[in-house]
């Protein structure tokens, strides 16, 4: 079952951590920490093997894939030795990277993207292709009547106007060539009810929003505790320093926006109510891939005893997205083949903002994991909605 | 249903903390912040009420409640407005506080026991007592061949040998009245053969060991999180400061030795392996209930790249642990009078070294919990053994 | 040598805690923890003593002050054991404070300023009157061309305008009423030319500003540190979290501003570069006056060899302050009585932004302290332009 | 004036960070980060340049400079580019590296270790060769009554018993040779009133003791601040945490125990009291040459209103050692030049545990330091003892 993999943003951090790791896996060079789909609980027969993958994606940049990964190697993102060890391999996925469109009207464009994904699938002879979008934050698009509806979105297409932000331009394409889209990115993608229109109509399955990779990681554990011990959260304020394009990015007040707001979803939803505090983003250049998040939480104990919880996690953001995206190309892949479309909220426990209502806790969403992988390696239907 | 409250170790921070906060819960003065027992999933009929307890207790000093309450309060450990509007009510729990017996033989010494706990059940009318164990931690006690067996064991007591610990002889007590026992400190208990052995022929339930209300209540989230997400664990320190008499005891090098222990079975029963690193008890007088605890966690990500998570809990001791104590009492005594016997492994939750086999989860224990309570509360028959 | 001290915002609560601290000191019910004028190399008979100092001031509100201090109390800023000791006390203070004056031109509310420490200087047979800005952090004031002269000042104050911030108009009645002013604040205060110049015509000593209690404290160590040590500082970013009456108002980003440029000018006039990274404050309305600084400074070592210091300063804000107000009016009516005029930049080890050009070493600025101590304790002339 | 450096553990981490870095900066590699002797405040024509070090030594093991310099590259304590830019440089100095003498009495290993040291300073034309010993940390000696005097020491050492431990065996030879000796560790050194004298007898200058590189180092400037505030510490509480060579030294309790009384001095010397808590240092393999040092502090100010400082330094040894190596070196060549003898009190400044009474404020060792090269450059006789 040979699997492809198309990365937007594919010469990023984290896509080619994603491909170096891949690459790795399949020669047997190192072991796959950090896969969820590797755990006894999540894997099975019904995933892509890592010897299954085909990796192929756009970029606006055309630095050579080896240069990329020898860079994040300089920075201890990912060991040297790996880099040097598959030099052939690195090239062989530059031959299927593309630069993102640029001409035309969006719906050139789109078709641009079509052409190029249809013709990956073709060329490699693949089963499917999941799109994976892992490029930079978007900020919030301007609202367009075409968002509501298939037709009139195809129709404004062709006109002169950005009528879509890009990670809903490369949704559409990727629906409209039935290849499963992932997004790793708070930005737009999938969430315009013409796209999950579009999407239950070409019986495509997605998935995001925004890879869980940090200080969301540690509320979606740490929120629940307070909430089965009934303690009371006064205030809960996070700090994240980061570098990279990630940071870059998110100096940008308007994408920093999307991004906050994604992250604060956990408390209200867990606690059921919002302690004080807020969530700040502030860009560090210096400190490159490796984010420093801070947080400090104040809680009220038995007879309103005041206490605290500090807590500083030193991640480093690209080798924490990478397996991440790995194992959510397995997973859409899977989900795809056994004929699931719309909406994947049982990938909640990748995701930050997750699509649908359930839970925010980590152990629930690990649940509600575990039983949708085990119902795609027996066979059973998987939809929950029938 | 009017159910004792007998606390061993009655004039003692967590004890003192436990009966303020039950009065002041009683008289509508404070919310039940930190009861696990009034969150809707766990509370429900079938525990007796805040009002139904009344409560008991030993210990071997004999400073008055009140005096020992505002100590308390000066230390920021409970508000001083609680104490200054409970004083009768203090007073009348003083009445039920009985010295340690230390006279005669073991055998002698439990009767005494025995008769101070029914004479407690009888004077009040209550339908049971709940015996709690909250004095200080024992070092581990010399192995003893009547260990093995109640008959023995029995016959061992009437000699002038000290053939149980403590806390085993309070519990051989409370077994022997008919009362159920609950653990919330690291030592024995009931963890003996002829111990357990005896509560089965009695039938009565008991529940430990050492409440889970800091350091490891954290492990206890965050180990299940670098599982679910397969990251490694290279190394997990922590550093606990504290004060207080908790602290003065585990400055005993064999009394802090029974409570590390009881700390590190979290890691290894949920990571699968141990990491590397030590957790260490150190005294700091002047921290007195308000315990530090610091913890360093390196891990691997990805491609095997370094990553670190530190966090420090300030908490206080004796206010985290107080309403779980209530919360222990109530549940152990509806699972008393549903007719459990033996040992409640559904009370993980609330323990650091909990009986039975099951995973150290934080979440799994919680899901055992709330099934537990709603077997109680439904009248079902709840022993998982039954 | 009796002394007036005139607090600018005298209810508020680094007022409250300075006047209950002295009161305390005076009556021997505590320590004077905290104070540098009682350290050997820094006290001396030029100083008036605790119990020459005679409290007044201005508020704009009316709470009583053992009001505002039983608050604190229960806030965990002082012990209730002194406010409940000093009630005469304390309502004798009371009876010196006044409302800040509103009615009129700047001119008349600069007279009526002058009224009220005249008054207070003449009722109490004062030597003189310090006269210390301890109110809320303003905003940076509108350029006015009558701020670069005496002269045209006076005419200015005396039209419909709003001239003068409320910081400088205080420090402008100080002046004409001959009183030695010290801005504890990083407001305006004396900082325009009109109103240094003015000073020097009056003969009247003036110190400021921004009192250096937390974050900056530990920077004016820390970065000589790395100076010292050639060590490379790659980023420092802090984060500040604060609640209090100081926190809401710097939740204006307009005073949040002129703080954190306060803060700031210890990084780059110690290092001699600027680091990447940036100091925020926000407010947290639950930490009360207890403030939580954390920083992450980054830096390199030998070889480019990339290290890492986080601290968490978690600091009562008015118990910091309190003493240093006490030390600054001590300080500033000695240096009155020397005959000292003009900037006294020998207090640079109080500021966070300190008048004059000298290093922010916290060890320089305790040399050139003690210097200046050992001047006044010796009656030399003290004047470093003299 | 070309200068010998022979290191005493020539081939451990300190020692090759050190060798490394020199060669690197006589390449114009690298800059001097961390280097206080490049400091303006110190640097001058007195010392000499780093292309005037010529290096040697002995060691227990034989693994070559190069492969050491490999290992800590790849653990990231020094740039690869440097190791591989440097090969026939560091395969120079592995020349001049000799096994650690162990045949006969001390007196024959001692006269080994002297020919070592006077073929390396006739073959390379040195105008003198300094001792740097910066082996592993030795427990502390059991007494010998040979230790008190120079002439009895000479005749134990022929005898069959280990009269002096290792550290001071060097330092014996080192005098005798006519080389300045350094010692960077807590070990015995030069600390024996037979060796002092000694010392004196041959005109030889020395320093020590333990590298001021993490913990004590902010110790240094963080007591002082506390105490120029007036500020009462009630309790500092250390935890270190390190792997490495020196980490696995540690694991024994006696070095242990040495390196914690060394770390501990500067709190007591500083404040005028010892506050409540330990310092604690525990090996953690797989940190390496990272170590992670967390300090509480709890402190009280105005009216005993309590307070925290916690801090977390996460350095790496090796390179924070080794420019002092080499300052070391610079300045103790320097001095010997200048005909000074005996303890070098001076070189405070990088010392946890330094000879001599001064006080352990950082600053005030700084003014120390700086009076000294000040003199050293100027030609002024040097020697406080006149």
């Amino acid at each position: 079952m040979r699997t492809g993999v198309w990365l937007v943003g594919a010469r990023g951090s984290v896509a080619t951590t994603s491909i170096v790791g891949a690459l790795a896996l399949r020669a047997g060079l190192t072991r796959p920490t950090g896969c969820v789909t590797e755990l006894p609980a999540v894997g099975g027969p019904a995933l892509p093997t890592f010897s299954d993958l085909v990796f192929g994606g756009h970029d606006v940049v055309a630095t050579p894939l080896a240069k990329r990964a020898e860079t994040l190697a300089a920075a201890g993102v990912l060991p040297a030795r790996l880099v040097a060890a598959l030099p052939e391999e690195l090239a062989a996925v530059d031959q299927e990277l593309r630069p993102a469109p640029t001409d035309g009207s969006q719906a050139d464009r789109a078709a641009a993207i079509v052409r190029d994904l249809t013709g990956f699938r073709d060329r490699h002879g693949l089963a499917r292709v999941v799109v994976v979008n892992v490029s930079a934050t978007e900020a919030a698009p301007e609202p367009h009547p075409a968002h509501a509806d298939p037709a009139a979105l195809s129709a404004a297409l062709t006109g002169p106007d950005e009528v879509l932000p890009p990670s809903s331009l490369y949704a559409y394409a990727a629906v409209t060539a039935g290849c499963p889209y992932v997004d790793f990115t708070p930005s737009t993608g999938l969430r315009l009810p013409a796209l999950s229109a579009l999407a239950e109509q070409h019986r495509v399955p997605y998935a995001g929003h925004d890879g869980k990779t940090g200080e969301t990681l540690l509320k979606s554990v740490l929120a629940p505790m307070f909430a089965m011990r009934n303690l009371h959260v006064r205030s809960w304020s996070g700090t994240n320093l980061l570098g990279g394009g990630d940071g870059a990015t998110l100096a940008d007040p308007a994408a920093n926006a999307a991004k906050v707001r994604s992250k604060q979803r956990v408390l209200g939803e867990t606690l059921g109510y919002l302690p004080q505090g807020d969530t700040r983003i502030d860009y560090v250049e210096e400190l490159g891939d490796f984010k420093t998040a801070w947080d400090l939480i104040t809680f009220a104990g038995f007879l309103g005893t005041g206490m605290r919880l500090e807590f500083t996690w030193h991640g480093c953001d690209s080798a924490l997205a990478a397996p991440l995206v790995l194992d959510l190309a397995r997973l859409a892949a899977a989900a795809h083949a056994a004929g699931r479309s719309g909406p994947l909220t049982e990938l909640a426990f990748f995701f930050k903002d997750p699509l649908g209502e359930g839970t925010h806790s980590l152990a629930d969403q690990w649940t509600r994991l575990c039983e949708f992988a085990h119902r795609l390696h027996t066979g059973g239907t998987d939809d929950p909605r029938g």
